[in-house]
């Protein structure tokens, strides 16, 4: 499948290496299009790199791995006619970080996820993988135990998609919580996922959702 | 141990109940002396009822099972004399149900726990059960799995004596969030609960966090 996987952190990179190694093509969109980073993954991973629009217009199915404060300028930039109506994977969370204490830009009543909807309004924009470390989300077995990828999103369709990817992630327990509404309380779960990895002391975790099956 | 169980919905009696049964001499306090639910209860479980001023007088420790958003008039019928310095467990959330979707009254940069340690500076605030149906709460062995409770607070004696009633009511995984800035993220964990209850189609869940031991 054509994927455009737009941002170039550790996320970006993390998801875009992982749909590579399982055969897709994938163009990886950064700020510019001579981004030099960009241009060395892609070099590394048999993929392509270009600029967010490049990427948008190449992929049948992208995702959103910028940081959230840059989401909207991000998926501006990508153009809504490179996004079209295809399905788009947000990952992002719209993070504050102030005095030690992590806070959200958009919250409670509202998401990063269901601006990007508001903005794009053809995009099937669906919530997923924001709740865990980069490593965790394309390797769910670093991880002991059935732990869970949370999903929403409005599309049917998209989500039937998105969850296929994971599945090809190694996820198991695939949580779909409805309309993305949903995405304000996935979003809202990042303050105690801190709290968790400080306490912890590392990254590698996963909420569960314990349950009788 | 005398303790007070502020509230006599279904967290306060489904609390007061467990606690009496252990054997803690319970005392479950209303908005009124009259409260003819509370007392009902007492006399079913070998208690005694009040209000909150006579239930808050009453404990070594004290529960605050009031709703969210009554839960700082609840306290101030209580009183500050009565609260004195003592541990008083908070397992409330200010929640605010509209259009079908759920929201917080204090969010993001504020908690309703670090709300009520700011209006009782002498408490001893310990945010503890406020993330699983009361069931759940006193009786984990209801979900299976290794599920988790998560605590916070400012003082490490008040959470030592909150996580001994913990293990007491049967927790194994108590996690230990840190000072009481952790209830913003424990507090904003219940839409994403809210979802899962309504995905799950039933509240005999917990978060579980998964992770290498």
């Amino acid at each position: 499948m054509k994927i455009g996987v737009l941002g170039t952190g550790v996320v970006g990179e993390t998801l875009g290496t992982k749909l590579a190694t399982l055969g897709h093509d994938v163009m990886l969109g950064a700020r510019s299009k001579t981004n030099e980073k960009a241009a060395v993954w892609a070099a590394a991973h048999n993929s392509t790199a270009g600029d967010f629009a490049d990427a948008a217009a190449h992929g049948e199915v992208i995702f959103n791995c910028t940081k959230g404060d840059g989401s909207l300028a991000a998926l501006k930039q990508a153009g809504a006619a490179n996004l079209g109506s295809k399905v788009l994977v947000d990952v992002a969370n719209p993070l504050v970080f102030s005095d030690g204490q992590l806070s959200l830009s958009i919250v409670n009543t509202d998401s990063l996820a269901e601006t990007i909807q508001r903005t794009f309004p053809s995009s099937k924009v669906v919530k997923a993988l924001n709740t865990m470390n980069a490593l965790v989300m394309v390797d769910p077995a670093r991880v002991p135990g059935d732990h869970a990828v949370l999903i929403c999103g409005n599309d049917a369709g998209a989500k039937a998609t998105v969850s296929k990817l994971l599945e090809s992630f190694g996820w198991r327990d695939i949580i779909d919580l409805g309309d993305l509404t949903a995405a304000r309380g996935m979003e809202m779960i990042l303050p105690v996922w801190l709290k968790l990895m400080r306490t912890l002391g590392n990254a590698e975790f996963n909420f569960a959702i314990a349950r009788k099956r």
